[in-house]
Protein backbone atom coordinates (compact mmCIF):
# COMPACT_ATOMS: atom_id res chain seq x y z
CA UNK A 1 0.00 0.00 0.00
CA UNK A 2 1.71 3.26 -1.27
CA UNK A 3 1.71 6.04 1.72
CA UNK A 4 0.50 9.34 0.09
CA UNK A 5 0.72 12.50 1.51
CA UNK A 6 -1.06 15.59 0.72
CA UNK A 7 0.88 18.69 0.94
CA UNK A 8 -1.24 22.31 0.62
CA UNK A 9 1.35 24.98 -0.06
CA UNK A 10 -0.12 28.55 1.15
CA UNK A 11 1.49 31.60 2.02
CA UNK A 12 -0.02 34.93 3.46
CA UNK A 13 2.01 36.96 1.30
CA UNK A 14 0.36 36.94 -2.21
CA UNK A 15 0.99 40.15 -4.33
CA UNK A 16 -1.49 40.82 -6.88
CA UNK A 17 -4.60 39.29 -4.78
CA UNK A 18 -3.48 40.16 -1.39
CA UNK A 19 -4.11 37.83 1.05
CA UNK A 20 -6.24 35.41 -0.89
CA UNK A 21 -5.65 32.26 0.76
CA UNK A 22 -7.55 33.62 3.55
CA UNK A 23 -10.39 35.34 1.63
CA UNK A 24 -13.72 34.44 1.13
CA UNK A 25 -14.67 32.71 -2.31
CA UNK A 26 -18.36 31.96 -2.44
CA UNK A 27 -18.85 31.89 1.49
CA UNK A 28 -15.70 29.87 2.46
CA UNK A 29 -12.22 30.94 2.64
CA UNK A 30 -9.80 29.98 -0.13
CA UNK A 31 -7.18 27.67 2.16
CA UNK A 32 -10.33 25.37 2.82
CA UNK A 33 -11.64 24.62 -0.40
CA UNK A 34 -8.04 22.31 -0.66
CA UNK A 35 -8.46 20.85 2.73
CA UNK A 36 -12.08 19.82 2.05
CA UNK A 37 -11.51 18.51 -0.78
CA UNK A 38 -8.49 15.86 0.21
CA UNK A 39 -10.82 15.05 3.08
CA UNK A 40 -13.68 13.93 1.32
CA UNK A 41 -11.18 11.17 -0.03
CA UNK A 42 -11.95 7.85 1.89
CA UNK A 43 -8.48 6.70 1.84
CA UNK A 44 -6.71 7.94 4.71
CA UNK A 45 -4.05 10.37 3.90
CA UNK A 46 -2.35 12.69 6.00
CA UNK A 47 -3.39 16.54 4.66
CA UNK A 48 -0.05 19.16 5.55
CA UNK A 49 -0.51 23.20 4.97
CA UNK A 50 3.08 23.43 4.04
CA UNK A 51 3.18 27.46 5.44
CA UNK A 52 5.57 30.01 7.32
CA UNK A 53 2.39 32.03 8.86
CA UNK A 54 2.06 30.71 12.19
CA UNK A 55 -1.61 32.27 12.37
CA UNK A 56 -2.63 30.10 9.22
CA UNK A 57 -1.52 27.48 11.17
CA UNK A 58 -3.32 27.46 14.09
CA UNK A 59 -6.62 28.32 11.40
CA UNK A 60 -5.86 25.30 8.85
CA UNK A 61 -5.61 22.97 12.32
CA UNK A 62 -9.13 23.70 13.51
CA UNK A 63 -10.39 22.84 9.67
CA UNK A 64 -8.76 19.42 9.74
CA UNK A 65 -5.21 19.74 8.28
CA UNK A 66 -1.71 19.61 9.84
CA UNK A 67 0.59 22.44 10.31
CA UNK A 68 3.77 21.99 8.77
CA UNK A 69 6.00 25.49 9.46
CA UNK A 70 7.86 26.13 6.58
CA UNK A 71 11.29 28.15 7.55
CA UNK A 72 11.25 31.45 7.09
CA UNK A 73 14.16 31.23 4.09
CA UNK A 74 11.64 29.50 2.30
CA UNK A 75 9.06 31.76 2.18
CA UNK A 76 10.10 34.32 0.30
CA UNK A 77 9.19 35.56 -3.44
CA UNK A 78 12.21 34.07 -4.46
CA UNK A 79 11.92 30.55 -2.70
CA UNK A 80 10.87 27.99 -5.38
CA UNK A 81 8.39 24.82 -5.44
CA UNK A 82 10.83 22.95 -5.33
CA UNK A 83 12.89 23.82 -2.50
CA UNK A 84 10.00 24.24 -0.15
CA UNK A 85 8.65 20.96 -1.36
CA UNK A 86 12.47 19.07 -1.00
CA UNK A 87 12.39 20.95 2.81
CA UNK A 88 9.08 19.02 3.54
CA UNK A 89 9.95 15.46 1.96
CA UNK A 90 12.24 15.38 4.03
CA UNK A 91 10.49 16.01 7.14
CA UNK A 92 7.76 13.61 5.81
CA UNK A 93 8.43 10.53 5.06
CA UNK A 94 6.23 8.60 2.58
CA UNK A 95 5.93 7.12 -1.22
CA UNK A 96 3.87 10.02 -3.03
CA UNK A 97 3.14 13.55 -1.92
CA UNK A 98 0.66 15.13 -4.05
CA UNK A 99 1.00 19.30 -4.40
CA UNK A 100 -2.50 20.00 -3.97
CA UNK A 101 -3.08 24.26 -4.56
CA UNK A 102 -4.95 26.69 -2.91
CA UNK A 103 -5.59 28.28 -6.47
CA UNK A 104 -8.19 24.85 -7.42
CA UNK A 105 -11.37 25.98 -5.86
CA UNK A 106 -13.00 24.34 -8.87
CA UNK A 107 -12.07 20.99 -8.26
CA UNK A 108 -14.16 18.13 -8.06
CA UNK A 109 -13.86 15.68 -5.57
CA UNK A 110 -14.42 12.98 -7.70
CA UNK A 111 -11.24 14.29 -10.26
CA UNK A 112 -9.31 14.36 -7.18
CA UNK A 113 -9.99 10.92 -6.44
CA UNK A 114 -9.02 9.81 -9.65
CA UNK A 115 -5.69 11.52 -9.72
CA UNK A 116 -5.08 9.42 -6.30
CA UNK A 117 -6.29 6.08 -8.02
CA UNK A 118 -3.50 7.08 -10.56
CA UNK A 119 -0.99 7.12 -8.30
CA UNK A 120 -2.00 4.11 -6.69
CA UNK A 121 -1.95 2.52 -10.08
CA UNK A 122 0.86 4.16 -11.96
CA UNK A 123 4.40 3.74 -11.05
CA UNK A 124 5.48 7.36 -12.49
CA UNK A 125 7.64 9.48 -10.61
CA UNK A 126 6.02 12.98 -11.79
CA UNK A 127 1.99 13.44 -12.02
CA UNK A 128 1.14 16.48 -13.89
CA UNK A 129 -2.35 18.00 -14.32
CA UNK A 130 -3.70 18.94 -17.91
CA UNK A 131 -6.23 20.50 -19.39
CA UNK A 132 -6.83 19.11 -23.09
CA UNK A 133 -7.60 21.30 -26.00
CA UNK A 134 -8.69 21.12 -29.18
CA UNK A 135 -7.87 24.45 -31.26
CA UNK A 136 -6.45 25.80 -33.72
CA UNK A 137 -2.97 27.51 -32.10
CA UNK A 138 0.07 29.41 -33.17
CA UNK A 139 3.26 29.19 -31.80
CA UNK A 140 6.26 31.87 -32.76
CA UNK A 141 3.48 32.97 -34.93
CA UNK A 142 3.43 30.06 -36.98
CA UNK A 143 0.43 27.57 -37.12
CA UNK A 144 1.03 24.74 -34.60
CA UNK A 145 -1.73 21.93 -35.13
CA UNK A 146 -3.52 23.47 -38.28
CA UNK A 147 -2.84 23.87 -41.74
CA UNK A 148 -3.55 27.32 -43.19
CA UNK A 149 -4.53 25.24 -46.83
CA UNK A 150 -7.84 24.06 -44.81
CA UNK A 151 -10.16 24.88 -42.05
CA UNK A 152 -11.28 21.90 -40.37
CA UNK A 153 -13.47 21.01 -37.56
CA UNK A 154 -11.71 21.83 -34.34
CA UNK A 155 -12.81 18.01 -32.83
CA UNK A 156 -10.33 16.55 -35.49
CA UNK A 157 -7.39 18.94 -34.55
CA UNK A 158 -4.65 17.08 -33.01
CA UNK A 159 -4.73 18.81 -29.45
CA UNK A 160 -2.21 19.97 -26.95
CA UNK A 161 -2.43 19.48 -23.42
CA UNK A 162 -1.66 22.68 -20.86
CA UNK A 163 -0.25 22.10 -17.14
CA UNK A 164 -2.33 23.29 -14.99
CA UNK A 165 -0.95 22.67 -11.51
CA UNK A 166 -4.05 22.06 -8.98
CA UNK A 167 -2.94 18.96 -8.15
CA UNK A 168 0.90 17.37 -9.01
CA UNK A 169 2.18 14.38 -7.71
CA UNK A 170 5.82 13.15 -6.81
CA UNK A 171 7.27 9.93 -5.95
CA UNK A 172 9.15 11.02 -3.28
CA UNK A 173 12.80 9.12 -3.45
CA UNK A 174 13.19 10.59 -7.01
CA UNK A 175 12.39 13.94 -6.53
CA UNK A 176 14.63 13.85 -3.22
CA UNK A 177 17.17 12.41 -5.23
CA UNK A 178 17.15 14.57 -8.35
CA UNK A 179 16.84 17.76 -6.20
CA UNK A 180 20.08 16.64 -3.83
CA UNK A 181 22.22 16.34 -7.51
CA UNK A 182 20.43 19.53 -8.53
CA UNK A 183 18.55 18.02 -11.29
CA UNK A 184 14.74 19.80 -11.30
CA UNK A 185 12.88 17.27 -9.54
CA UNK A 186 9.51 19.18 -10.55
CA UNK A 187 9.64 17.25 -14.23
CA UNK A 188 11.81 14.48 -13.12
CA UNK A 189 12.02 10.83 -14.14
CA UNK A 190 8.56 9.00 -15.78
CA UNK A 191 6.20 12.02 -16.22
CA UNK A 192 2.49 10.85 -16.44
CA UNK A 193 -0.23 13.23 -17.33
CA UNK A 194 -3.73 13.22 -15.91
CA UNK A 195 -6.29 15.18 -17.54
CA UNK A 196 -8.57 17.55 -15.79
CA UNK A 197 -12.04 18.65 -16.80
CA UNK A 198 -11.57 22.49 -18.21
CA UNK A 199 -14.50 23.75 -16.28
CA UNK A 200 -12.36 23.05 -13.17
CA UNK A 201 -9.01 24.51 -14.08
CA UNK A 202 -8.53 28.38 -13.02
CA UNK A 203 -6.22 30.71 -12.36
CA UNK A 204 -6.20 32.97 -9.69
CA UNK A 205 -3.49 35.50 -10.92
CA UNK A 206 -5.84 38.66 -10.70
CA UNK A 207 -8.82 39.94 -9.83
CA UNK A 208 -10.69 39.15 -12.67
CA UNK A 209 -9.73 35.46 -12.41
CA UNK A 210 -11.31 35.67 -9.11
CA UNK A 211 -14.32 36.96 -10.32
CA UNK A 212 -14.43 34.37 -13.10
CA UNK A 213 -13.76 31.01 -10.62
CA UNK A 214 -16.37 32.58 -8.07
CA UNK A 215 -18.82 33.17 -11.06
CA UNK A 216 -18.17 29.56 -12.33
CA UNK A 217 -18.86 27.91 -8.51
CA UNK A 218 -22.07 30.40 -8.18
CA UNK A 219 -23.39 28.62 -11.19
CA UNK A 220 -22.70 25.08 -10.36
CA UNK A 221 -25.00 25.92 -7.32
CA UNK A 222 -27.40 27.20 -9.57
CA UNK A 223 -30.23 24.96 -11.43
CA UNK A 224 -32.28 26.62 -13.71
CA UNK A 225 -34.82 25.45 -16.28
CA UNK A 226 -34.03 26.62 -19.91
CA UNK A 227 -35.98 29.86 -20.87
CA UNK A 228 -36.02 30.74 -24.71
CA UNK A 229 -37.35 33.50 -26.91
CA UNK A 230 -40.94 32.87 -28.37
CA UNK A 231 -40.91 32.22 -32.20
CA UNK B 1 -13.08 55.16 -45.44
CA UNK B 2 -13.11 51.42 -45.35
CA UNK B 3 -16.74 50.27 -45.56
CA UNK B 4 -17.39 47.63 -43.11
CA UNK B 5 -20.14 44.84 -42.78
CA UNK B 6 -20.92 43.01 -39.55
CA UNK B 7 -22.09 39.27 -40.21
CA UNK B 8 -23.75 37.56 -37.61
CA UNK B 9 -24.58 33.54 -38.93
CA UNK B 10 -27.48 32.27 -36.44
CA UNK B 11 -29.16 28.93 -36.86
CA UNK B 12 -31.94 27.57 -35.08
CA UNK B 13 -31.15 23.95 -34.99
CA UNK B 14 -27.96 24.20 -33.37
CA UNK B 15 -27.00 20.31 -31.83
CA UNK B 16 -25.30 19.96 -28.49
CA UNK B 17 -27.28 23.09 -26.76
CA UNK B 18 -30.32 23.01 -28.78
CA UNK B 19 -31.87 26.42 -29.54
CA UNK B 20 -29.25 27.99 -28.48
CA UNK B 21 -29.27 31.73 -29.69
CA UNK B 22 -32.87 31.83 -28.75
CA UNK B 23 -32.27 30.79 -24.85
CA UNK B 24 -31.74 33.20 -22.62
CA UNK B 25 -28.68 33.73 -20.84
CA UNK B 26 -28.79 36.42 -17.45
CA UNK B 27 -32.03 37.78 -18.73
CA UNK B 28 -31.14 38.15 -22.31
CA UNK B 29 -31.18 35.87 -25.75
CA UNK B 30 -27.80 35.09 -26.84
CA UNK B 31 -28.59 35.94 -30.40
CA UNK B 32 -29.00 39.40 -28.90
CA UNK B 33 -25.45 40.33 -27.58
CA UNK B 34 -23.45 39.79 -31.38
CA UNK B 35 -26.30 42.66 -31.88
CA UNK B 36 -26.54 44.93 -28.95
CA UNK B 37 -22.57 44.71 -29.51
CA UNK B 38 -22.33 45.80 -33.19
CA UNK B 39 -25.00 48.57 -32.41
CA UNK B 40 -22.86 50.40 -29.32
CA UNK B 41 -20.70 51.27 -31.81
CA UNK B 42 -20.52 54.74 -33.08
CA UNK B 43 -19.53 54.13 -36.55
CA UNK B 44 -21.47 53.38 -39.42
CA UNK B 45 -22.07 49.50 -39.78
CA UNK B 46 -24.34 47.83 -41.31
CA UNK B 47 -25.59 44.62 -39.28
CA UNK B 48 -27.05 41.69 -40.87
CA UNK B 49 -27.85 38.00 -39.31
CA UNK B 50 -27.47 35.40 -41.71
CA UNK B 51 -30.01 32.39 -40.97
CA UNK B 52 -31.97 30.18 -42.91
CA UNK B 53 -34.97 30.75 -40.73
CA UNK B 54 -37.83 33.11 -41.11
CA UNK B 55 -38.78 33.63 -37.51
CA UNK B 56 -35.33 34.49 -36.33
CA UNK B 57 -35.01 36.90 -39.21
CA UNK B 58 -38.62 38.56 -38.06
CA UNK B 59 -36.76 38.25 -34.92
CA UNK B 60 -33.78 39.62 -35.23
CA UNK B 61 -35.10 43.02 -37.14
CA UNK B 62 -36.91 43.67 -33.99
CA UNK B 63 -33.39 44.29 -32.74
CA UNK B 64 -32.10 46.42 -34.96
CA UNK B 65 -30.23 43.92 -37.04
CA UNK B 66 -30.70 43.57 -41.20
CA UNK B 67 -31.83 39.52 -42.00
CA UNK B 68 -29.81 37.92 -44.71
CA UNK B 69 -32.10 35.00 -45.81
CA UNK B 70 -29.66 32.30 -46.35
CA UNK B 71 -30.39 29.30 -48.61
CA UNK B 72 -31.73 26.27 -47.11
CA UNK B 73 -28.74 24.09 -49.22
CA UNK B 74 -26.58 26.18 -47.04
CA UNK B 75 -28.47 25.88 -43.50
CA UNK B 76 -27.35 21.89 -42.64
CA UNK B 77 -24.55 20.67 -40.57
CA UNK B 78 -22.21 20.24 -43.82
CA UNK B 79 -22.38 23.81 -44.88
CA UNK B 80 -19.51 25.50 -44.29
CA UNK B 81 -18.30 28.82 -43.10
CA UNK B 82 -16.71 29.53 -46.45
CA UNK B 83 -19.45 28.63 -48.43
CA UNK B 84 -22.18 30.48 -46.12
CA UNK B 85 -19.87 33.87 -46.25
CA UNK B 86 -19.03 33.58 -49.84
CA UNK B 87 -22.62 33.97 -50.52
CA UNK B 88 -23.34 36.84 -48.15
CA UNK B 89 -20.43 38.52 -49.63
CA UNK B 90 -21.55 37.90 -52.97
CA UNK B 91 -24.72 39.85 -52.00
CA UNK B 92 -22.97 42.57 -50.33
CA UNK B 93 -20.04 44.92 -51.57
CA UNK B 94 -18.04 45.68 -48.82
CA UNK B 95 -14.18 45.97 -48.07
CA UNK B 96 -14.43 44.06 -45.22
CA UNK B 97 -16.93 41.42 -43.38
CA UNK B 98 -16.72 40.90 -39.49
CA UNK B 99 -17.75 37.58 -38.69
CA UNK B 100 -19.25 38.26 -35.23
CA UNK B 101 -20.44 34.68 -33.83
CA UNK B 102 -23.19 34.25 -31.01
CA UNK B 103 -21.04 32.36 -29.12
CA UNK B 104 -18.98 35.40 -27.64
CA UNK B 105 -21.44 36.61 -25.33
CA UNK B 106 -18.47 37.60 -22.80
CA UNK B 107 -17.19 40.25 -25.47
CA UNK B 108 -16.75 43.97 -24.61
CA UNK B 109 -17.70 46.42 -26.08
CA UNK B 110 -14.17 48.10 -26.01
CA UNK B 111 -12.31 44.78 -27.48
CA UNK B 112 -14.90 44.84 -30.34
CA UNK B 113 -14.16 48.59 -30.97
CA UNK B 114 -10.93 48.06 -31.25
CA UNK B 115 -10.77 44.80 -33.22
CA UNK B 116 -13.02 47.64 -35.80
CA UNK B 117 -9.91 49.74 -35.20
CA UNK B 118 -7.57 47.37 -36.42
CA UNK B 119 -9.66 46.37 -39.42
CA UNK B 120 -9.23 50.30 -40.65
CA UNK B 121 -5.81 50.51 -39.57
CA UNK B 122 -4.33 47.31 -41.32
CA UNK B 123 -4.32 45.76 -44.99
CA UNK B 124 -4.53 42.42 -43.93
CA UNK B 125 -6.48 39.74 -46.01
CA UNK B 126 -7.25 38.30 -42.17
CA UNK B 127 -7.94 39.04 -39.11
CA UNK B 128 -8.27 36.47 -36.58
CA UNK B 129 -8.77 36.90 -32.49
CA UNK B 130 -7.07 34.96 -30.71
CA UNK B 131 -5.99 34.45 -26.90
CA UNK B 132 -2.53 34.34 -25.75
CA UNK B 133 -1.56 32.18 -23.13
CA UNK B 134 1.77 31.07 -21.23
CA UNK B 135 1.13 28.05 -19.75
CA UNK B 136 3.37 25.28 -20.14
CA UNK B 137 2.22 22.95 -22.83
CA UNK B 138 2.55 19.48 -24.35
CA UNK B 139 2.11 18.59 -27.80
CA UNK B 140 2.29 15.46 -29.05
CA UNK B 141 3.13 14.63 -25.89
CA UNK B 142 6.61 16.60 -25.61
CA UNK B 143 6.77 20.04 -24.61
CA UNK B 144 6.33 22.43 -26.80
CA UNK B 145 7.55 25.93 -24.81
CA UNK B 146 9.48 24.75 -22.00
CA UNK B 147 12.04 22.48 -20.54
CA UNK B 148 11.94 19.77 -18.64
CA UNK B 149 15.51 20.22 -17.28
CA UNK B 150 14.25 23.40 -15.63
CA UNK B 151 11.09 25.04 -14.13
CA UNK B 152 10.62 28.53 -15.15
CA UNK B 153 8.21 31.13 -13.83
CA UNK B 154 5.34 30.92 -16.05
CA UNK B 155 5.51 34.94 -16.95
CA UNK B 156 8.84 34.07 -18.71
CA UNK B 157 7.45 31.39 -20.66
CA UNK B 158 7.31 31.84 -24.87
CA UNK B 159 3.67 31.73 -25.38
CA UNK B 160 0.85 29.99 -27.88
CA UNK B 161 -1.45 31.97 -29.29
CA UNK B 162 -5.07 29.99 -29.95
CA UNK B 163 -7.67 31.29 -32.07
CA UNK B 164 -11.19 32.14 -30.68
CA UNK B 165 -13.73 32.28 -33.98
CA UNK B 166 -15.71 35.12 -31.16
CA UNK B 167 -15.07 37.73 -34.12
CA UNK B 168 -12.91 37.27 -37.73
CA UNK B 169 -12.68 39.72 -40.25
CA UNK B 170 -12.27 39.22 -43.82
CA UNK B 171 -11.06 41.66 -47.20
CA UNK B 172 -13.90 40.60 -49.04
CA UNK B 173 -12.15 40.62 -52.63
CA UNK B 174 -9.40 38.43 -50.74
CA UNK B 175 -12.16 36.14 -49.69
CA UNK B 176 -14.30 36.03 -52.77
CA UNK B 177 -10.78 35.12 -54.99
CA UNK B 178 -9.39 32.85 -53.17
CA UNK B 179 -13.08 30.46 -52.43
CA UNK B 180 -13.51 31.26 -56.66
CA UNK B 181 -10.07 29.66 -56.73
CA UNK B 182 -11.12 26.83 -54.58
CA UNK B 183 -8.67 27.79 -52.33
CA UNK B 184 -9.30 28.58 -48.26
CA UNK B 185 -10.42 31.70 -48.23
CA UNK B 186 -10.87 31.72 -43.69
CA UNK B 187 -7.05 31.85 -43.09
CA UNK B 188 -6.16 33.50 -46.83
CA UNK B 189 -4.19 36.33 -47.58
CA UNK B 190 -1.90 38.31 -45.30
CA UNK B 191 -3.08 36.95 -41.63
CA UNK B 192 -3.15 39.45 -38.70
CA UNK B 193 -3.97 38.16 -34.96
CA UNK B 194 -5.79 40.33 -32.88
CA UNK B 195 -5.44 39.57 -29.19
CA UNK B 196 -9.08 39.30 -27.27
CA UNK B 197 -8.46 39.21 -23.08
CA UNK B 198 -8.95 36.03 -21.91
CA UNK B 199 -12.08 36.29 -19.67
CA UNK B 200 -13.94 37.50 -22.81
CA UNK B 201 -13.46 34.13 -25.08
CA UNK B 202 -15.49 31.50 -24.01
CA UNK B 203 -16.77 28.30 -25.45
CA UNK B 204 -20.60 27.12 -25.50
CA UNK B 205 -20.48 24.12 -26.70
CA UNK B 206 -22.10 22.03 -24.19
CA UNK B 207 -24.47 22.80 -20.85
CA UNK B 208 -21.64 23.15 -18.69
CA UNK B 209 -20.06 25.70 -20.96
CA UNK B 210 -23.11 27.79 -20.99
CA UNK B 211 -23.36 27.69 -17.42
CA UNK B 212 -19.64 29.06 -17.16
CA UNK B 213 -20.80 31.74 -18.99
CA UNK B 214 -23.39 32.58 -17.49
CA UNK B 215 -21.28 32.39 -14.03
CA UNK B 216 -18.72 34.98 -15.46
CA UNK B 217 -21.60 37.67 -16.86
CA UNK B 218 -23.51 37.02 -13.37
CA UNK B 219 -19.72 37.83 -11.67
CA UNK B 220 -19.30 40.61 -13.69
CA UNK B 221 -22.21 42.75 -12.79
CA UNK B 222 -21.97 41.62 -9.10
CA UNK B 223 -19.41 44.33 -6.88
CA UNK B 224 -18.93 43.25 -3.85
CA UNK B 225 -16.36 44.04 -1.10
CA UNK B 226 -13.73 41.20 -0.05
CA UNK B 227 -14.29 39.63 2.75
CA UNK B 228 -11.19 37.54 5.18
CA UNK B 229 -10.81 35.14 7.37
CA UNK B 230 -9.63 36.70 10.68
CA UNK B 231 -6.23 35.92 11.86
Amino acid sequence: MKKIIIMIPARLGSKRIPKKNIRYMQGKPLIQYPIDIAKSDSRDMEIWVNTEDERLGTIVTDMGANFHRRPKELAGDTATNRDFTYEFLRMHPCDYVVMLNTTSPLLRQETFGQFIDKIIDSDADTILSVVTEKEETFYQGEPLNFSLNEKINSQFLPSTQKIVWAMTGWKRDTFMRLQEQGENPVFGGKIVLFEVPKDEACDLDTEEDWKIAEGILQSRSETHTPKYLEL
